[in-house]
């Protein structure tokens, strides 16, 4: 399974691409930091962001995108921002018909690191070892959306074959009825 | 100039389109509600709202988008959505080359009512006027859309003005110094 991580941000967007399945070894494909220019025009910027994930997803052709859940109860001065770039990478998503599963910071942490409430060097350093890399990925953005896309091979599974066969019964049961 | 006006949400996304220029009559051109399903997954939702509101613009070929500034401030649980859907006609603006504006809602409502705090029946009853129409349109939603789309024409003529002004400045000065 290929997942694409998005850290979602305006200014800077972390994407990873990471390799792997439940009990076998996670690899690096790539990972990256999308910039768009803070003095550009909101529509600008959500444009560029839109035409370089889209890139990505084009390039890498992942089976899940896994993107980090935005509360707006803190940083409300960024987390419009923040909100509308996890929008753009959803919507490419939907649009590929790629599935999409969000995953809380803590959710992240805890998959990571065992801790829900862990810092950002100890998720970065777990991120290294679990992809056997020599140094740890710069910048912290970057290793926090690897961080999305190993969770989302360990968590997201299950819940994604979940949603499918409840989507299915679901199907299913309509067909019944409509006979 | 056709302005569309964009009430963004993510359950109720008003619509509005209206054709006018400062000091002439105002008219009402196309006017609706954009809804999706509030149990379909986010991504689903903001992928509906994508293909709606891109028909709207095919169709109607509006020469601006007005778009509603979300706050963050005020009704935290829904903000994100409202965001999102804002983040949505923004993009769709920029991927069609048609200029966006934003304005607050209390500019809109300086705008139609001449008070910055009127209620929405204020606004409804100010909207059905300047349009010269029989009656209120309904819903709520789309009047705050058609009210926009007013707004704009009256305010928005001369910062877009203004703004290809400044843009056709910038441009010469580089032009001058690459020289």
């Amino acid at each position: 399974m290929r997942v694409l991580g998005v850290d979602p941000g305006l200014t800077r967007c972390g994407v990873g691409i990471v390799d792997g399945a439940v009990g076998s070894p996670l690899s690096l494909v790539e990972v990256g930091v999308i910039l768009t220019p803070v003095d550009a025009a909101l529509e600008q910027r959500l444009l560029e962001l839109d035409q370089q994930l889209s890139q990505w997803i084009n390039m890498w052709k992942p089976d899940v995108v896994a993107v980090e859940r935005v509360f707006s109860q803190h940083n409300v001065r960024t987390v419009m921002g923040t909100g509308q770039a996890a929008g753009v990478a959803l919507l490419l998503a939907a649009k590929a018909g790629i599935p999409v599963m969000m995953h809380t910071p803590s959710e992240v942490k805890a998959s990571v690191t065992g801790n829900g409430r862990a810092n950002k060097a100890q998720v970065a350093m777990m991120v290294q070892k679990i992809l056997n890399l020599d140094s740890i990925p710069k910048p912290v953005d970057a290793t926090d959306a690897l961080a999305l896309a190993i969770c989302n091979v360990w968590r997201g599974g299950g819940n994604a074959r979940l949603t499918q066969a409840v989507a299915a019964e679901q199907s299913r049961l309509k067909k019944l009825r409509a006979r």
